[in-house]
Order: C-alpha cells, then structure tokens, then sequence
C-alpha cells in the first residue's frame, strides 16, 4: 500500500545517506470543501492499527526485485522495517480546520517516507465521510442516523465509512463486517426484494413478523403505500415497530403515514426514511414525523466531497551538520508553511470556540481556558493505549460530540459558508 | 461484507420456505451520472475472485449469534455457504447504458440476496472510476494517463482503482499492490519532500540522478521552475528522461519549459505534468507541449460522480407452484422492469453502435452486425477461465477499446449531454 515514489526515493536517499536524517512530516489540509464551516478528523484508529502490521511480506519483495522497483539495499531495508519513531497528532473525532496540524509523524526520512500513501488514503477517506456524517447528524437533532451506504462505495471502504459515521455521532450501521470489527450496533430488516420474492405482500409481511417478530420494520412502498400499512396493521396490531418509506415525496408521505397510523391505533409504531437523504433532506424533514433517517449514498460519498485533500509535506529536518531545519516549497499555489506546528483551540469565558491557533516552531499561546490539541499517538515506536479496535472508536465519538458543542452557533449552519473559526499562524519572532 | 438486512431476509424467508425459490436478480443503472454519455463497467473480474472465497468464518458466525443478528438455522445455512448458480453479465470493461443488464444472478434467493452488498460495492466504485477514466483516456488522445490517486482514496479503494483505471485505457499506476494483484505497470520517481530532505536542490537531483539514473524524472517546482529545469539539464545532460510540473498554470508552463528544454539541446526530454487534473483540464493541455498526464484525485473520486448508483433487484422468482414468473416493484420514483433480460447492441453497416435493445423475457432480436452483450461468468456455482486476475483484466482493457471505437463520435464530448445512444425495451407482444 505504498505509491512506487516512496520506494524510489527510500532508494536514493539509502545511496545519498540523508535516508537517515530526523525530519518531521505533517498532515494537513489547505482548505476545507467548499462552503464547509468544520471538518472532522478520523481514521487514526484505523492507521495506527494498520502501523502494528506495515511491513513487507517475501512475495512483495519478490515483487519489487523482479520488476526493478528498488535495488536489493532498498529491499533489505523494507525487509527490516519497523517505524521506531514518535506520532502525534488530532485526536481521533476531533473538529478540524485549515493547516490544523491533524497528524505529525517525527523519524528518520526512511520511516516516515514510506508511511505517505497509506496514511493519507485512511485520513483522506475517514474523515471526509465523517465530515459529511457530522452535518447529517446535526441536522438530524435528536433523531438517530442510521448508516446504509455500504453498497455505494468499495467493499473494504465501507467498513471505515461505517466506522467514520459512527464517530461523526450515527447510531448505527447496516454493515455487518462493520459491526464485528468495531463493535458498532448493527441493525437491519428487509428490502423490496423480500416482498417480490413472496406470491404477495401479505405472504411477505407474515414471514417477516413470524420470524422477526412484531417489533420489526415493514418495508410499505413496493406497491401501494397505503394498503401495505393498512396490511401491516392488520396482522402485527399496535406492536408494529416500524414502518420504512423508501420512495415518493417524504415529507408528504411520513404526514399521513402517521395520520393513518395514528388512525389505526399505532400511535407506538416508528416512521424510518430512506431514501437518498444528505445533510439538507435530513433538515427538510425536521418538521415532518419521521423517527430515524437512513442514509446511503450521500454519506459513503462524503456528500459532494469524497475525499479530504489532506496532504503530508516534510516540516522540518536535519541538516547536514545534524540540525533541525524547518523547510517547505514555495511553488505557486501549493506553498507551505516550513517549520513543526502544534495547536491550541482558543476558547472563551462562555466556553465557545474562537479561534485555531497553530504555532509554528513555538508553543501557541494558551489561556486557561484553551485546549491543546495534540495527542501522543507512538512513542519511540511504541503504540501508546486507548486509540485502535471498538475502544477507539468510542472515545472518538466521545471527542466529536465534546467538540461539537464548543464550536459557535454557526457550526450548523448548511448553508455555504467560510470555516466558523479562523486558523491563526503564531510564528516565532525574527531577531535579525 | 453483507447488510445486516440480507441475513435477516435470510432468515425469515428460510422459515416461510422461500428461500429455496428460484430467483433471478439483475444489477443495472436506471440512469448515468448527470450529462454522461456512456459508462463503463469494472469490478466484475474482482467480484468473481471475491466470490470463490465468499464464506463465513467461525468468528463471524459467532459474532451473528452472539449478537442475535439470526438465529441458529440461519447460522447453519451461513456455514455451508457455497454459490451453486449461475451468474451472466456484460464482459469486463464493456460500455453500458441506462438499464443494460450489467450482471445477473441465478439461484435459490437464499443464495442471490447474501451477495447484494459485496458485489453492488465493487460495481458501484469500480465503474464510477473507469467511466471517468475512460473520458480522461479519450481527452488525453494518444499522450498515455498515469494513475496517481492512491492517496486520495480508502487504502483498498486505492487499489481497485488502479485496476480500473488501467481497464478503461490508462497505461500505468504509481500503486504498487496493485502492480503486483493484477501485473499492472507501476511508475514513479520522486516528491517535494526528496529535494526538501536534502540541503541543496543540487544535492537532491545529483542524489536522484546517481540512484535512479539519467533517465529519471526530475521534480522541478520545489522552488523556481527555471533555476531547476536549468540545474536538471546540467546535472544530467541531454539524457534526462523528463521534468515534472505539479503546480502553477501548467500550460502556460508547458509552453516554456518546452521551449527551455529545447533550447539547452535537451530535445529528448519529456514533460509531464500531474497538478489536480481531470477529464477538462486534459483537454484543455491538448495543444500544450505535455508528454503524459499523472492524474489522482479526480479519476478515484469518478471525477464528480463517486459511485455508479447500480441497484441490484429480483426480476423474476418461482411462484408457490414452481413456475417463474416476472415481479417489479412499483413505487412512485424507484419502479423497476420485472422480467429477465437480455441485451444486443446494434451495429449498423459502417460499424456503429446505434441503441442497446433490451429484451425483456424474450431474445433481443438482432442482425448480421449486432453484438450480444451477456456472457457467462459461473454455471453451476463454476467460475468460467479468463475473467479474474492479471488476465481479466488484459481482457477487460481490450473489450474497453473494442467498444469505445464502436460508439458514435459523440460519446468523446466532454460537454454534457444525454447517452450517446438509446436504450429500447424489447417487450414480448401481449396474447390475450
């Protein structure tokens, strides 16, 4: 899982020697999606799970002798890898913003070369699905968001979207291997599939209720909305868990679905949406009485922002007498800012968010109020506990909500907008 | 990789007997991405890997059980799962059309419904990758595309869209996993972080140029464009193999880094650029002095259409007398045609692809030019040779380019417009 670049360069920087200079590579965005007011970091449970395993296996070896990938020096180095560095970074569900430092990886340029593509696909995807989740879940309010996207994007990435959307505060996910890997709470009933398969709706419904019990959720807009509620009414009386709209005009449909189902005695029984909802669907049925919102398509796609543009660029590094220098390029309009970050969240007396204060080679300023930002991750290589399996994820779901309340009221807000707090560079005074 | 949804189907249709019905399930499009005119499938060859080694482990069905997801005759059916049907579908890399029968599924419904989630997932990102790397391929004429986006993907996600990318006419991929899953080409030099490593852009390039050779591409926008392109031709004389440019405006740049190049007698050099670039920034460096385009972020993300929005549906089923018939849902804006299909693209006499007809419980009729389009891929729970590995996909490349000169000219506008030719429904003539 690494671009042929890295090895190429491991290559030549092994034959130059500065393979094995100190440097400090970081991960970073430009710019959020536009009109997005906050991003939200996650998929570092995820790369430091992968991290405990990042080695090369003889078949790959094998791969890159046979194709000339490397020479046998740069292959004997991959055959020994283990990164012995220190990692730090955002912790996992946190709120980011432009240049937030979000990940610091600190090693030699050997180690933390070869760390760039796998790092910045899982933080690139996580947190783009977890950045759209957070606007869906906050336009949701107290209404649970359930995750259903896993057939809309890569089989393996629907897992770390389940994943992502729980932490950015879903309740739970259609996605089974989701479930077992990170003991999120799975949920799930039936598809229009399973009343097609039945000689009619009824023979369908009774199997369903016989075998899930009368507490599941029917599936009413195969045929004729209205007939098929009246159907489930009928056979699983004011039981009924649920009943799920997949189609039509929602808003409409939740009005007189709990009209009738309020008619017919089931004042108990939920309405579920369905269908292609995103942030602002979700918004427009804040009136209608819907129960749960079920999301797919748009949330596994990032809604209109699949990926995080989240980059990883050398900060800093030895030089050749063995000090620390800050660096960076200066091309046009990709330039960076030279130099180790650390970060604060300004916050003020009413315990609101006002500022993303990034230091550059200097501590950024802190009242008693602020709060750092940085997390130890690895230390000397070693993982340090709390951040990987179902553990990680909770307390990143636990993070996000924290810091969702501090952010301005603004945060919510769906509309295209600026970043809701703005990132400020505090850079070390210059003594000519 | 399955919903929680198809195992509780599962379940209550086991215990209604239902499951043991024939079925046959068909995935298609009900529309293409907004102003496409073509799409292209991918993910079929990995769909059938993914098949051979699509089981159960014991610590998934204990995960199932412990958490009650189905109950214990379900668990036992999930424990010998093995598919016994039959699955056709259009070849690898072929165009398809709004609801061309991309792939179909014959078998118990206990068999067919446990794989929705695992093959619309690889349908769905796969295809939505080649349809956007096949315009990128087309814009590009004949300057090869090198697929670069691994980073800008979940890390698997990176890998599936390697494969697709070289399907759909791309030449080379910098991921190296999928070099070696799928005997892909693999390509790479160098980073910003190379030159940054090192005190001197001078002692980068001299580095590059000992370890990888004068044939090697040289970065040159970590500074000043002209300064490096000066240094490169210094260091490495007329058999420098090519410059890259990843910022600024690269036409522009194009144009007199040519000109430079030219002028120190470096003829032979080549210039690629790969700065953010997708299917229109491609054709808009047509008349740019641009060797080959490195292309990341937009091809992985479907160039603003991330997924396919294929759906899997049950078309046809055994009614409780044991005779198939057609079934449809009928809901407001999601209806379906019931029926088995099949497809013929028709081919007039200057070799053109004119409409995709779409027989519905009936052959397609079709000429002495016309193709059909469904081939079989499993017959009797047995993989056919040819569609897996390194050499489905060779095959899958091929079929691309055979039908990419088939379509009409127009299927090579970027400009958004309807599908370049029509889908017709052949309807069995009704006898009443």
């Amino acid at each position: 899982m690494t671009d042929h670049y890295e090895l190429t360069m491991l290559q030549a920087a092994l034959q130059s020697g500065a393979a094995h200079r100190t440097c400090v590579f970081e991960v970073f965005t430009r710019s959020l999606p536009a009109g997005r007011r906050y991003g939200v970091l996650a998929g570092t449970g995820r790369f430091l799970e992968g991290l405990q395993n990042f080695k090369f296996s003889e078949r790959e070896l094998n791969f890159l002798a046979e194709r000339k990938v490397v020479n046998e020096e740069t292959i004997e180095y991959l055959r020994n890898f283990k990164f012995t560095g220190n990692i730090y970074g955002y912790a996992e569900g946190e709120i980011f913003f432009p240049h937030s430092p979000v990940l610091q990886i600190e090693g030699t340029f050997a180690e933390a070369v070869i760390l760039e593509t796998y790092l910045l696909s899982i933080l690139n995807y996580d947190s783009a699905v977890a950045s759209a989740a957070s606007r869906m879940s906050i336009a949701a309010g107290t209404r649970p968001c359930l995750e259903m996207g896993s057939r809309r994007a890569h089989e393996e990435a629907a897992v770390a979207a389940a994943r992502a959307a729980v932490i950015a505060g879903f309740t739970s996910t259609s996605n089974l291997e989701a479930g077992l890997r990170y003991g999120l709470h799975t949920i799930g009933t039936s598809a229009h599939a399973f009343t097609l398969l039945h000689d009619t709706e009824e023979d369908a419904f009774r199997a369903q209720l016989d075998s899930l019990g009368l507490d599941t959720t029917l599936l009413v807009d195969t045929y004729d909305v209205e007939k098929a509620v009246r159907l489930a009414v009928e056979l699983a009386g004011d039981q009924l868990g649920a009943v799920r709209l997949d189609s039509g005009d929602l808003v409409a449909q939740a009005m007189w679905v709990r009209e009738l189902l309020d008619s017919l005695g089931n004042q108990k029984t939920k309405i579920t949406v369905t269908s292609d909802l995103d942030e602002y669907a979700i918004a427009s049925l804040a009136a209608a009485p819907v129960d749960s919102y079920g999301v797919g398509t748009k949330l596994v796609t990032g809604s209109g922002a699949p990926t995080s543009s989240m980059v990883y660029k050398i900060v800093a590094r030895e030089n050749s007498e063995g000090v620390m220098e800050p660096v960076a390029k200066a091309s046009k309009n990709k330039s960076s800012v030279g130099g180790r970050k650390n970060a604060v969240r300004r916050i003020n007396d009413s315990g609101v968010a006002t500022a993303e204060l990034i230091g550059v080679d200097v501590t950024a300023p802190a009242d008693s109020n602020d709060r750092e930002l940085l997390v130890d991750f690895v230390i000397n290589g070693e993982l340090q506990p709390g951040f990987t399996g179902a553990e990680g994820v909770r307390a990143a779901s636990t993070r996000h909500a924290q810091s969702i309340r501090e952010l301005p009221r603004n945060a919510s807000r769906l509309s295209a907008g600026e970043p809701v707090i703005p990132s400020e560079f505090i850079v070390k005074e210059q003594t000519n």
